[in-house]
C-alpha cells in the first residue's frame, strides 16, 4: 500500500466534516477523500440492513479513489455496520463509536457513562457493548435526541426552545449520577454550551471526533502507513464528495474549515 | 389498459398514506399499490435532481406492479419531479400541489394564499406558479418550516415547544393578510389544531389531499379507467411498499388507518 494514499472519511451528509476537520488538525500531512452521503441524510433512524448496504456502497466508491485506510465519521453507521465491514475490508477501518467509547472509559471515575445519539445508535446498544469490552463494571445510561439534529440545521443554536427540548432529554441522564457523557453524534458538539450549562460542571463531555484523530495516527504509524510526503496546499490534499447538490455541501464547508475547500463533486452512489 | 388496475401512490416515507386514506374513502373500489421511500427520507431539502431520480425509480417500480395511474402523495417530488415526469409518462399521473392550488383558488376571496411546505417545496416556487397560471391575481405568500416534520415525528402535536415553533413560522403569515394557508406537507395535517389556533378562523386551511383524491376520482372517470369490480378485503385491495425497515412501516400505518394492513413489503429501490 502506497504510503501517499489518501484516507476515504464518510458520513451520512456535512457534520462528519466536523471530524475530517480533526483528523486535518492532528495530522496535517495526509491527505483526505471525503464522502458525504446527502442525499439520503439522515441515518439516525434507519434499519441496520440499509445501513450496512449504503456504507458498503460509499467503501465501495472510496477504495476507487485508492484510500489507504477507512474512517467511519458517522454516529449511526459506525454503531449499525463497522464490525462487519471491518471483517469484509482488506484495509483498516475505524469508527467514532469506538474511539469515543475508549476516550469516555479513561475519563469516568464514577463508573457512570451517559451516551446521547440518534436513535438508531442507541437502539443498537454499540456504546455498552464497546465499554462493557473495556471495563465490564462500567454502567452506560444511553438516552436518543432525534430533535437536535434538526434543531442543529435550523440553526437554533442558543435558542430558549433548543435549552427546552435539551433540559426535556438529559433531565433523564441528570437523575443517573453520570459522570461523564459521550455526545454520539457529530451534530451534538455544536449544542455543546447548552449541554455543559444542563449537566453542569462534575460531568466530562467526550467529543468522539478527538479521539478519533488520535487513534488514526496510532494506527497509521503502526502500520507503517503514515504519509511521508509534504504537501503544499489544501486543494491538493483534500478532496469531497457528495451524493446530492453540491454546492450547499461546500457552503457548510468553507463555514467550518480553516480554508476554502476545492468545489464538492457530486457522484452517483447507487452505481457502486 | 385493465380497469382493474391499481392505482400507484408514492410519497418520501409514511406520511403519504393520509393521501392513500382518503383515496381509500373517496374511491372505495379502487386498488392501490403504495410505495414509501424510507430508506432516503427525506426529501424536503434535498436538490431537484435527486428527487427526479428517486421519483423515477419508484415510477419504474411501480409499473411492474401494472398500475393504471399514479399519485405523487409527496408535496417535495409533486412540486420538483411532477411536470418533467408527466412528459415521460403514458400514463395518467398527478400529484398533491396541484390538487391543492386549485383548492386554494377556489377558497381565497381577498387572492391571498399562504403555503407551508418543507424548503424544496417553497424554494422551487411551484404553488406560486400553479396558483398564478389559474388566477393571475393571486399573490402567494410561501414559508419553509423544516421543524414540523420532526417535532410530528416525536409525537410533539400538542406540545408548547411546537406552539412556540409554529408561532415563530407562522408570525410571518400572520402580518401577510392572508385569508387562505395550504398546508403543504403531508405531515402538517397533523398539527391543523395548533396551526388554527395560531392563523384565527379567518384563515381557511387546505389540506390537498382532500383535493387529489376528487381529482382522482374525476380523472378515472374521464380516461375510462375507473375500477368496475367490487372487492371484499383490504388485503386483495391494498398492497405496502418500503424502501427500509417494513415493520416500522407496518405499525404506523396501522395506527392511521380503519384497518389493518397486510405486512409491508421491503424492496430494493435501487435496482429500478
Amino acid at each position: 500500500m502506497d504510503n501517499n494514499a489518501p484516507i476515504g472519511v464518510f458520513d451520512s451528509g456535512v457534520s462528519g466534516l466536523t471530524v475530517a476537520r480533526e483528523i486535518m488538525r492532528q495530522i496535517p500531512n495526509e491527505r483526505i477523500v471525503y464522502f458525504g452521503d446527502t442525499a439520503r441524510v439522515p441515518y439516525g433512524s434507519k434499519s441496520k440492513q440499509t445501513i450496512l448496504k449504503f456504507s458498503r456502497q460509499i467503501i465501495r466508491f472510496l477504495k476507487t479513489e485508492g484510500v489507504k485506510a477507512i474512517v467511519i465519521a458517522c454516529n449511526t453507521a459506525s454503531a449499525l455496520a463497522l464490525d462487519d465491514i471491518e471483517k469484509e475490508l482488506d484495509i483498516p477501518i475505524i469508527g467514532v463509536v469506538r474511539s469515543g467509547a475508549s476516550m469516555a472509559a479513561k475519563a469516568t471515575k464514577n463508573k457512570r457513562v451517559g451516551i446521547i445519539a440518534t436513535e438508531g445508535t442507541i437502539n443498537s446498544n454499540i456504546y455498552k457493548d464497546y465499554l462493557s469490552s473495556i471495563d465490564s463494571e462500567i454502567t452506560v445510561i444511553g438516552k436518543a435526541c432525534p430533535l437536535f439534529v434538526p434543531l442543529v440545521e435550523e440553526g437554533m443554536i442558543d435558542d430558549p426552545v433548543t435549552k427546552e427540548i435539551a433540559t426535556r432529554y438529559l433531565n433523564y441522564l441528570r437523575n443517573e449520577n453520570i459522570d461523564t457523557l459521550i455526545l454520539g453524534c457529530t451534530h451534538y458538539p455544536l449544542l455543546r454550551n447548552t449541554i455543559k450549562e444542563i449537566m453542569g460542571d462534575g460531568v466530562t463531555l467526550v467529543n468522539p471526533a478527538y479521539e478519533t484523530a488520535v487513534e488514526l495516527k496510532t494506527l497509521l504509524k503502526e502500520k507503517n502507513l503514515a504519509n511521508i510526503k509534504e504537501y503544499e496546499s489544501a486543494s491538493v490534499m483534500y478532496k469531497f464528495y457528495v451524493s446530492d447538490a453540491a454546492e450547499k455541501f461546500s457552503r457548510f464547508a468553507n463555514s467550518i474549515m480553516p480554508f476554502d475547500i476545492m468545489p464538492a463533486q457530486q457522484i452517483n452512489i447507487d452505481e457502486y
